[in-house]
């Protein structure tokens, strides 16, 4: 079983995960108004034993994902984190001494199967596949060792960018990863209770089938523990927030001539054990 | 009257600002748990109405200046937006085409009086002076002769920064600006009524007394309406938000040496009209 946040009839719930539908949990627990609320409380083990033996409230088709948490105090990408992304920018230079960072707004992502949206301003729509930690136990200065025991969840997230905005500044990517709608995360949280989960496991992204980005979590140049010690030196990390925790080479940029999303495409972010990500893409 | 949120024995409240103190008014209108929510609600003349004639609840010295809006939705800082600022950076390039930005979490801000926190992972703890904008009423691609009628209102900002964490990495600033009560944002909140509040006022930084920064918003590369139609074209602004617009030449970092900020100094942001933001400093 997985949590969720998902809508049904112009209501968010949130709940957990079973064969052919969810069951909704959030009437059952009042008290907690997101899965944010969930894991401030650390009762992720509580919701899942209260639905043991509950049938589904929601029948597949009948509901729409939502980002699982939906409202992070914060989400932290990490940039540039796979040996062969850093070889692109063929500038050059050795791998970085530290990772680069960017934040981005909830309401940047969408959920599970509804459309990334390509603005009018922009052709250059891209994906970005990634697995994105949701933080359990916050904390600052989080000693790397114990890093992964801060960790409440995994879900995946299509880290969609509009490239040519990404450096329409001197500085940052801020503007270019922050389109309304423009990424996605999902389709849930998977309860985080093993290491091998996380740290040597195979991410794939697909376009419309193909395979366009394929590495493992072991050639990250800053591993996931690394990035929660690094992130926490400078800002508290708090139940919730989320770290977007970097992306294989092979993104639409990098093609020559590059090759952007287009309505009609399907893109697919897929890790055995957490799950497979799908969205298609609309023009606003 | 200016809005203000403070905290007294233990509990958040927001009010407004009388002569020798401030009057509550958090509990008058419990339906409004922050002054975002009562920019949300477009209350804000109701909530100056409501303070006329009571006395105040909090003298000063009983109580401690919160941010003004304590939890917005996001913080965007403008940077490199004053003419000598661009030629600080001595890379021979002109102005650039479009405004940078970078994000700011909320707890990389303390409130008016207490003290910017120095960490011990690095010395060069820097002072930006800045006006903030916080808006009022929301929207995408806001039309540049439109924006200003969609601030609620006007603060100061001391946009503090930890130099030398602001290129730790090889892309974006976020590390050198996010540590945890590196800057201020206050005194408090003055309703904004006439765009002469902000299009060419001076705006003047002061490290002990000294003046280190002075310049006039007329001067602006990106002038705030500017900002908030190039903001909003890639996301949706809402009540509450924060634009932070840019600091004039003259931080820490542009002497020969540098001149960090240390234990002991005092730090005043100032614009007519608006307020004075005063800091001290202290080792975290």
């Amino acid at each position: 079983m997985n949590l969720v946040t998902f809508t049904a009839t112009g209501s968010q719930h949130w709940g957990v995960t079973a064969p052919g539908g969810v069951i909704a949990l959030s009437d059952a627990f009042p008290q907690w108004k997101t899965l944010r609320n969930v894991i401030e409380a650390q009762a992720i083990g509580q919701v899942l034993a209260a639905a043991e033996g509950r049938a589904i409230t929601h029948a597949d088709g009948s509901y729409r994902h939502d980002i699982p948490v939906p409202d992070p105090e914060k989400i932290i990408c990490v940039g540039v984190n796979f040996p062969d992304r850093n070889a692109e920018y063929k500038d050059g230079q050795d791998a970085p001494p530290n990772m680069s960072l960017f934040p981005r707004f909830a309401r940047s992502f969408t959920g599970h199967s509804a459309p990334l949206i390509r603005p009018p301003e922009s052709p250059q729509l891209d994906y970005e596949g990634e697995i994105a930690v949701v933080i359990g136990r916050g904390g600052r200065r989080i000693a790397e060792d114990q890093a992964l025991s801060h960790i409440a969840g995994l879900t995946l997230c299509n880290e969609g960018t509009i490239r040519d905005w990404v450096r329409h500044a001197k500085f940052n990517v801020t503007q270019g990863k922050n389109w309304d709608a423009s990424g996605a995360i999902g389709p849930w949280l998977v309860p985080f209770t093993d290491p091998a989960q996380i740290v040597d496991v195979e991410l794939t992204t697909r376009v419309n089938g193909a395979v366009r980005q394929s590495d493992r979590t072991g050639r990250m140049l800053f591993p996931v523990a690394r990035q929660i010690a690094y992130i926490s030196t400078f800002t508290t990390l708090v139940p919730g927030d989320i770290i977007v925790t970097g992306t294989p080479t092979g993104a639409g940029a990098r093609f020559d001539p590059p090759v952007w999303l287009c309505p009609g495409d399907v893109v697919e972010v897929e890790v055995p054990g957490i799950g497979l990500l799908r969205n298609g893409v609309a023009d606003e």
